[in-house]
């Protein structure tokens, strides 16, 4: 078993209302960046377990995601990243 | 102009407590992911807006960064992609 770090994101899905986002890209403008068209706000994981290989570590956090770290019904999830540590 | 679209990752201060990570990673534990190590959370931006290039768009993010967007006590950013879009 070897040391890995996982980068996950975990967006709103595309289409849906994010208010979060909406909050943000209003209180930029707001404060002057008016050059600003859109803001998404996710959330970002940084997953550090043992696994066999990149491939099971990946296997074991879609997993995660899917079990209870995003919505599917209102969330999409991507691994940014496996790396070994 | 061109539209920029940058992504950011804005994640607790290393050092400090991460009392959401050790949530996520003790709920995870609970499912039977006992490989687990460690579990860090921090928000995932993206950021649509136009520039004169893609150094200005990152410069502009950098500052919505340091006045608005990460809490310069507790929060680390990096700005992960700058991409044309």
């Amino acid at each position: 078993m070897k040391h890995f770090r996982v980068n996950v994101h975990i967006v709103p899905r595309k289409g849906l209302l994010d208010p979060q986002g909406k909050a943000v890209g209003d209180a930029l403008h707001t404060l002057g960046f008016t050059a600003l068209r859109d803001v998404h706000v996710g959330r970002y994981l940084v997953i550090e377990m043992a696994a066999a290989d990149a491939t099971a570590a990946e296997t074991a956090v879609r997993e995660m995601c899917a079990r209870l770290l995003a919505n599917p019904v209102t969330e999409d999830f991507e691994i940014a990243a496996v790396t070994a540590a």
